[in-house]
């Protein structure tokens, strides 16, 4: 951690900063340059608090050093993470092909979708029985009903299913029908979820919140692990911007970026990076070409009944012509579509 | 609500975009452009789905006419709410005056500021006990302990306490507390807290979310208005932006937008908004003068042993200063500020 | 400066560091904590190319002390800047009252909006005769017709006349009639242009670009006191932001952090701030309730036929209202409206 | 066009509206509904001033049907434009390859990255004579002296040179030298600069603001084609966001999207958008796989020593190293790399 003084600040100031290190048991190296003072941490610097520094009179900032999130970083773990999900490899060259509809709809559409993603090439089947929606008076999902719905038509298939968890009192049940838990964007700081979702048993994929930097999420993600639970899988699906043409802005730098600070993976989803089917393909093979370790992608075979989100779903035959370019895609980079695992349905 | 259709739109589909509407039991309105077909909808919207709509191929646009909230809209209730917590109002002309550490802390240090508080002229007191925190390694809150000290040292000195509540299962025990429950900003789209909160018969401090637009955070209100509870306050705070100059860029224009749009009353939080004391007074102030129902911030005598948040609290002296200009500014406008309520101390 | 090393960074990248620095006649002081290796460079740092250090291998971060610009600085000249307008003050506690349509119109009308800006107390008259409009479509001015028409009228009524400057080439006819010269927003950091008007005698006006940081803003700043013209206003007018509400978003907090930062006084222009007249009174209390050196606000009597944006002006009687008001909050803030200055009739 | 009325508007106001629109030539179409009136514009849309409709009293929204750049459309020009940069094709399936450092320095340096940019396989040579600094004391280029270096660097290797003009009085120039002029990101809403090169016969490489949306890029280009000039590559270069990650972010989906709304050729400059090399090969790869119709990329071979940007150049040999998977992106996407030209050297 390095401590800049503000110009004219006092010795008395200046000798406070470093008996507060030295009370820590650290070392502090001063440094007194023609227009500041810079005081230098040595040691263990998550022994200090930030704003416990930044609080003193005399000092006009604090910069850390070191990332505050550790288990989550590359630095600490040089091995990138292969997620499991109940068969299928996420990360380290296994792409996660997750695709289905926003919201668990009736079974045999349920069935029929995850057919034609498995057919298309999809390993991973997706669907909401708990909808975080913006609208109190939209339809909130069928809820245990649908987590047993969405298993039945994904496992058929030998598709392992995502769902998300939107309640900590809702993360066992839904652990019990899910192969993965998601948790959504409007929930990435929701600390109480993390915890509880780091309780569990299964892997988790995380979405970036919308205002989210690159550190915040990499905290949320350090929440679920610190709570033991190690599989933990990112998804860049948007952020918010000035610019009205798409619904969120897709910042496809975060999957270089964030290959270069954590050791998980990291997957795109160009459905709610831009609301807009016209717009999906292009973002699709874009962050494969970035380098994700994978896509998750809605699609719907009736947009205009869809419980939600239809206008942005892509319809199956959509869908399908997508996934052959992007098995063309990932040949070219050297990555591998894990196989879905027939072992789910029995 | 509006259907513009793409240029070169089908009969046929601009036929089905008709019977869909009419099916509803709505009348539609066709109106054939020169560059453009537009079909307006007759008759009440909130039954059609916008998403519906607009997934129909040849549909450009899909533009709502009414606001998507209705309990919370000014339209529908033209009367402004005045919230009472515990004896002190909010809204219609009276300001609160929120003021208090960012975490309880010992109950010494909570007798201390709370009498501060009260002498400098707030008339709420409020202390977080549950934190939502960043980092999983950082102080979580003392929990229930934190909220018998934070009632004790408020109603002592007659202020009604806002606390934090992150989590749906706490609801309960921290409305046996607190008089009035804070919903954070990172919960603001945690719609199964809001739903709890929803129920309670506590008056809720809603605060944006940092990156909630003024229809997001009016969407949010209407999650606790529709469960029953008609006691919102909603509070600016920030939200995000590029310039590193301030923690979150305090956006005083919601004041007198949201003014324009909801009964609700408005407060706002320049300590949030903006992460440095010395851009406290101004941005209080500014608020006031932009109509702002009361004003949050948080004080602490120790910033540097504050266990958060120590860095952006004004120091008691500092609070006692600023409280006399917004006393005066207060003055100038016509609006009262409540006084505290010696009631609640029995 | 601070040069932190990658970890891992190898002796050979540090001794080269060194050499660097002292190459320049500076002095490095290294630091080897226990995860990263600090180098700070004792001296002027202006020596040192930030760029160029951040070229080296090995570097993680390099770090300023020193804000970049040196003329604007508040550190370095600790003396509130006052300009004087042709006899009107802006600085220093004096408010300029900037009122004028957006685009200079017919002779009759000016005359018009002229005497009655002066009624309702402004000090300052605008009006742009070349417009810097997104579509080419658009009106672009009247040119140096409306140049005359301006001054005229302000001049009629003893007020000192502000009109925008967007071509180099134009500089010198236009400070032959307007008492100071306005840069707008999507010319801040039109260099050359800046360049010029610093070579004038004229104040300038330099308005905040959309996307500029408060830093960025100073350095354009610098650009035009670098060339000797030390008569600069800065003014706070909306930057980009995710919220549809507004056309832009109003940063009240850039008002004080600046006055942090420069000895140059600041105001603010709630109308292109807002883009709506219903939030301009609210935000230009609220602007100077955080301390702002003056308003500039945009008035015409016959928005449906102004030339330019007519939806986000004030009619003079609009802005008589709100001119009272804001005498009302510059008394209790002990601020001083300049009188205007007969003298410029001459 | 399309008019909402405000909850309660007049029927006097109605008629006022109607009375305008029809005082155009246009025909109004009136739509009561159940709560809002809705006026629709039938005709030629571009007649009417969208702001002096809105700035009718009872008017709540005003909505354009039609895009307001109408050159730029690719509605009304449904043929892709294919810019022949003197012979070297971008766009319509060709790809720019644009390669060079940021500032032209020395004649020896910029004939070794001339000739290895060359055999790298870019098409295009690049490098600034004029450079837009955001500080008064940087390195303000080499001026006609670099243009010339340019030049004869770039042509010697058979390859086209595209630089930056800053100044309206330069264009002319400027266009002596160069193949292409670009206009920089700073300068994109300098519409003096946009009607300037807009009278040249130079092809233009409009780079897109940091805040300009989708549409303030079109309106730009509508300057310059509105001109005479047809010939205008557009460029995604990054906008400005609250991630202090990368410099920029980097808008892939940009690509698409403006592939959905104008026949002009769209490429994207990784180097700007994330302002660090390691980003930048994910990034290229991204742009193209998204479809953009060439890269833009800042190469130097002592980025130490450069005079601008050094630290987000990448070296000669990591950009052969880029440019070999770009080939093999091109090839999978079915596009083609246009040959350099020889005769340019003639």
């Amino acid at each position: 951690m390095i401590v800049i003084l503000k110009s004219g600040a006092s010795d008395q100031q200046i000798d406070h900063v470093i008996e507060r290190i030295e009370a820590l048991g650290l070392q502090a190296h001063l440094s007194r340059g023609t227009f500041r003072t810079i005081v230098g941490v040595i040691g263990d610097e998550s022994k200090v608090s930030e704003d416990s520094l930044r609080s003193i009179p005399g000092i006009a900032q604090v910069i850390p050093v070191l990332p505050p999130y550790k288990l989550a970083s590359l630095e600490a773990h040089p091995q990138r993470s292969v997620v499991d999900v109940s068969g299928v490899l996420v990360g380290g060259g296994n792409l996660g092909m997750i695709a289905g509809p926003c919201s668990v709809e009736e079974p045999e559409r349920m069935d029929r979708l995850a057919k034609s993603a498995r057919e298309s090439g999809a390993n991973l089947f997706r669907g909401g029985a708990y909808k975080p929606r913006t609208s109190p008076y939209a339809f909130q999902g069928l809820g245990v009903e649908g987590l047993k719905i969405l298993k039945e038509a994904g496992h058929r298939y030998g598709l392992p299913v995502v769902t998300e968890v939107t309640d900590p009192r809702n993360v066992e049940i839904v652990s019990e029908y899910a192969d993965m838990l998601q948790v959504g964007a409007r929930n990435m700081q929701n600390f109480v979820l993390l915890t509880e979702v780091g309780k569990s048993s299964r892997p988790v994929l995380l979405k970036r919140g919308m205002s989210a930097t690159i550190q915040d999420l990499l905290m949320s993600a350090e929440y679920i692990l610190s709570q033991g639970n190690p599989n933990v899988v990112l998804c860049e699906r948007g952020i918010k911007s000035f610019d009205p043409s798409t619904r969120n802005l897709f910042d496809v730098a975060a999957v270089p970026v964030l290959a270069g600070l954590t050791h998980l993976p990291v997957i795109v989803d160009p459905s709610h990076a831009t609301g807009r089917p016209d717009l999906i393909p292009a973002c699709a093979l874009a962050g494969l070409a970035a380098g994700a370790d994978g896509v998750h992608i809605e699609i719907h075979d009736e947009p205009e009944v869809a419980k939600s989100d239809g206008p942005q779903a892509l319809l199956p035959e959509q869908y399908q012509e997508l996934a052959g370019r992007m098995r063309k895609m990932a040949e070219l980079l050297g990555k591998t579509i894990s196989p879905p695992n027939p072992e789910v349905a029995a």
